[in-house]
């Protein structure tokens, strides 16, 4: 076993079941899907009522239709519309339009270096859990702290040469002494700001839920977050786009939910 | 001027127009919403296809049809949804659901000494931002404040003795430094943890918003957030059944949005 796992008090790998013949990924950022989107030579179309900004892309690969949500743009600030709330709703129209067997959530992060993360790394979540969702009063604490089941993919995981961790979503691009006291105590390697919101919306309804996330800057490491998220962005999300795309390509060979 | 206004940078106020014959009404927990149900005798449905856990209920008051949706309860932890998660998908629903002319959200919240709120206070939203979505990069700094427009609604705010103050949202009970430092720079007056995540909703499906909130707790004032909000929660929740009962029947006495 890992280290990273071994220290991860909440890993909440779960085995399912069943055939994968509709698969949902969904993509906070465009700049973080255009590479996989390219690469799968898939087009984009926005055709969901009430919410023009989402962006989905759909096709077949081999033995599976992909179903691609994108958060799209803020008409205000026009920028990705990142974080939680966003997330939700691209979430849930992602199961109620294209009713996918599972859903991957993927996109770039931050890890941490004492749990051995590096630029560029890959990692596949081991748990997603809540950082900013602080409420010390009786069932409310665990409530908020999420801790969402993931699908359990050893296969994956190997074969694919994944890092296994888990992922931790807050709505800030920061770290703030509160958020790091959470993140240490889940144990967390990786620090997101969509997964937990869609792992919560996935677990609602009872579609199984992974993410994969790539390293564009160390969250323990003493630096401008800004400034090298967006001087590793591209690296990262080619590392992502490669990564997600051999997950898709072996999806689309045909293969169960207990085999991944 | 109030005081409260003059200094809330992020008051964000709209003269909106037209005819209020549908109005709808979110409330987080069930035990701010219990009260407000009985006094106007509406019963609860769930009927949402894909979400059992939200409650509805709908009524006619006068010449309006309420139509009133709770987050409902977390099936795993037994304690209601609250947080910006759950609302958005809410004031999706409620939205799709019922098509209001207006939304409301009215709830619990801590308020700001310094800024003249005291325990069982009811505050009319003069603005609504989030605090714990910092995002120092570019646009996402403002994207991530979010300040949402809300109803100006002068009327209303003298007629019944309502505050008025910006209402700033986060996913946590406790107050750090940087959620502090955020709600310092938008002039915050109310703290709550739904508010800005259904303006947001609102917002994109172009539905006039107003959060009403009645403060359990002052967040600048020493003391164990949790002990004092579970004491004050009864107290602040008949507050604010008593105003948002009297909003309603006044707006079943037929009121035009640019009357309010």
């Amino acid at each position: 076993m890992e280290p990273a796992v071994a220290h991860a008090r909440y890993s909440t790998t779960v085995n399912y079941s069943g055939p994968i013949e509709r698969v949902g990924l969904q993509i906070a950022m465009k700049a973080e899907a255009q590479p996989l989107i390219e690469a799968l030579g898939l087009h984009y179309y926005s055709a969901i009522d009430r919410l023009p900004h989402l962006l989905f892309a759909s096709g077949r690969v081999g033995q599976i239709e992909l179903h691609i949500v994108i958060h799209g743009q803020d008409n205000r600030f026009l920028v990705d519309r990142v974080g939680t709330e966003n997330a939700t709703l691209a979430a849930f129209k992602l199961i109620e339009h294209c009713q996918p067997n599972m859903i991957i959530n993927a996109g770039t992060a931050g890890g941490f270096q004492n749990k051995g993360a590096e630029i560029g790394d890959v990692y596949l979540s081991s748990g997603v859990v809540f950082h900013d969702h602080r409420i010390p009063l009786g069932n409310f604490r665990e409530y908020g702290r999420g801790a969402f089941p993931v699908i359990n993919a050893p296969q994956l995981l190997h074969d694919l040469s994944l890092k296994s961790g888990v992922v931790s979503t807050g709505n800030s691009l920061d770290l703030v002494a509160a958020d790091l006291e959470n993140m240490v105590a889940t144990g967390a390697a990786v620090k997101d700001m969509e997964a937990a919101a869609i792992a919560q919306v996935a677990y609602d309804q009872q579609v199984p839920f992974m993410a994969v996330k790539s390293v564009t800057d160390l969250v323990d490491s003493p630096c401008d977050v800004g400034e090298v998220f967006l001087k590793n962005l591209s690296l990262a999300s080619g590392n992502l786009a490669n990564r997600v795309n051999e997950l898709i390509v072996r999806l689309g060979n045909g293969v169960r939910l207990e085999n991944l």
